[in-house]
């Protein structure tokens, strides 16, 4: 199911070289959420302006330039997007959403978009070529699209996002569709839940954008009961962080750290957080080096109230390896090792005695190629 | 000059593999900090017990085991280290200082060190030699022993750290001996703003370590201002620093970061150290990109109040390329790639005008070999 599947979503893109451009036709009522970030990409900031009212008609995106940090042009730039978007759907430019990324601090090539937008929305339409070119358009230095759908929930939704992926929000601009009927405030109460459970439980550098981005827009009037709509959304969200976070810059293991026992959510997050963070675990991880000290100091220094009783396990989803019971360690690192080297998805299980506190995180190991791929992004 | 120059202090050390083995005999007063991670190897819990009273008769020093996350065996053997150098040196094993350096997690070969305690504390002296070699026992995976000293003050320090150095100390072990007389009281306030000032600026990786351990012993009569000394102290202690950026796991760069035009000291900290532990800027310098995107990214998520007015520069202690005037680009990236490619001793100035905040932080670029080195060091 691809966002074309949605009723009355049309999109197309383009994309030459790094840069991309992205369009989408689509009427409804829509919620956003972005970067917290104190620099704030132009887009975000009128982004945010032309959703406060809760409706939408179109969406322009560009990739290979963030539009950052780029002061009074940039909000002039992010402003002709949406009048460009505007024109061409015959809509007012204040119904139009807008997102960029890519490099912080250049102008915009306006003469390019202006050029490739009329081309884009000659191409409009509603197949699954029509959502791939889209797709295509706004990634950046993502190995592939990312893509969920729930068809109970009737929920279809596209992103981009590799590096700089923080809690609090990835570098990533998702755009997910619905013909469930909500209206704007019940959107963005839905989208706010789904995002703190699982895009800000993500982490792949620790760098938090200037342009992150996730919108949600109703289209239809199917009728879906909220709870359920909530708990699809959260797999759809869950879906793209698990993509994101394998598609974290030159990853090759993807890994969850849950957290028990903890005195309260809040610390068993911190931990979490500090665990799928650590250099150190993340390069261990991708050694395939059962380096559990890395996990526990991790934890000693993440804030949380922790002390040496700690009961942790690696997991491939099958098989569970538990390596520190209450504090002593097992002497399973062979075993571990192996079920390291066996599986690309894994989890560390870090179970506490200090109250009942839950938390989760999800990360990437840190690799030879993240370092090549950003020592030489804008050369 | 060696911390064998000092009066009063004679030392030794011996290297097997990944393990080593040092050994100090200096009497004085003595002050130490150690770390802020939670989870506090043996050694630190029975270091700080021992040197409560402010006195000092020995050092002992393993490296290639933390012993860390030990439990009650971890204890007792951090008090069995004492009591071997104790009984080796004729003194109390409260009045023995004790440090460990290395992997979490596993229990020390006690065997070992009972065996080589002897062999080392044979050829205990006061020379270069017994000096170098006290540093090559220290060290794990550091590319080099860290020195430094001030004549003036009469400080002679000693140190190892290469990984895990974070802001809230460095995994690192410091060893810093004066002459100058003071009591312990007195070297603790002056320990604690020099540490502050230098050790508490370092980021490698932002793990902080559950070992680390700084100590500075008085050994002698002589005079020295306490201003004159706090002064050399802070420098000695910046030099180490600075060298330990270098050592870096893998670093091939080292570079500081200037923030001045803060809200406050604390908001321009916050900055600097968000720059200095960014991963993309530490890709970026490794990569000689001046992607100043990324670092007004970091001072927009330092937690710091930022604005776009923000005037950025490169510099080679030498020539200065400014790339950013109050938020204007300046299109000067040629440059400023220049002299990152001549220079691996960088500074990054940021001036906000948000008052008149300072800040200050080291860091080190990330590489290929960090990875490596992190991917494979407990197989």
């Amino acid at each position: 199911m691809e966002i074309t599947d949605i009723d009355g979503v049309f999109c197309n893109g383009i994309k030459e070289g790094k840069y991309g451009l992205g369009l989408v036709k689509v009427k409804g009522s829509i919620a956003g959420i972005f970067t917290q970030n104190k620099i704030r990409a132009a887009p975000v900031v009128v982004c945010e302006e032309n959703i406060r009212e809760g409706v939408v008609e179109g969406i322009i995106v560009n990739s290979g330039n963030a539009n950052a940090y780029t002061g009074e042009q940039g909000l002039k730039d992010a402003k002709e997007m949406c009048r460009i978007a505007a024109n061409l759907l015959g809509c007012d430019e204040r119904r139009v959403a807008v997102a960029s990324t890519g490099v912080i601090g250049r102008k915009l090539n306006m003469d390019w978009i202006r050029r490739k937008a009329p081309e884009v929305y000659s191409s409009l339409g509603n197949s699954p070529e029509n959502a791939h070119r889209f797709g295509e358009a706004i990634i950046t230095t993502d190995r592939f699209v990312k893509k969920a759908h729930s068809e109970k929930a009737r929920i279809a939704a596209i992103a981009k996002g590799a590096g700089m992926i923080a809690p609090n929000m990835a570098t990533m601009l998702c755009f997910a569709f619905t013909s469930a009927k909500f209206d704007s405030g019940e959107l963005y109460e839905m989208l706010k839940n789904a995002v703190d459970s699982t895009f800000n439980r993500l982490t792949v550098d620790g760098d938090t954008s200037t342009n992150d981005t996730v919108l949600l827009v109703s289209t239809g009037k199917e009728r879906v009961e909220r709870d359920v709509f909530e708990q699809e959304l959260h797999s759809v969200f869950y879906s793209i962080a698990k993509q994101i976070a394998r598609d974290g810059e030159g990853a090759t293991k993807v890994f969850e750290v849950h957290v028990e026992g903890g005195k309260s959510n809040d610390d068993a997050n911190l931990i979490a957080r500090a665990v799928a963070s650590s250099l150190l675990v993340k390069t261990a991880i991708f050694g395939c080096d059962p380096n559990w000290g890395r996990i526990i100091a991790a934890a000693g220094y993440s804030g949380a109230d922790v002390d040496e009783r700690i009961t942790l396990s690696f997991s491939d989803g099958k098989e569970e390896v538990f390596l520190v019971d209450a504090g002593r360690p097992l002497g399973t690192e062979e075993q571990a090792r192996k079920l390291m080297q066996n599986s690309d998805d894994l989890v560390i299980k870090i179970k506490l005695e200090k109250g009942a506190g839950k938390g989760f995180a999800i990360g990437c190991d840190l690799t030879y190629d993240y370092v090549k791929l950003n020592a030489e992004y804008t050369t």
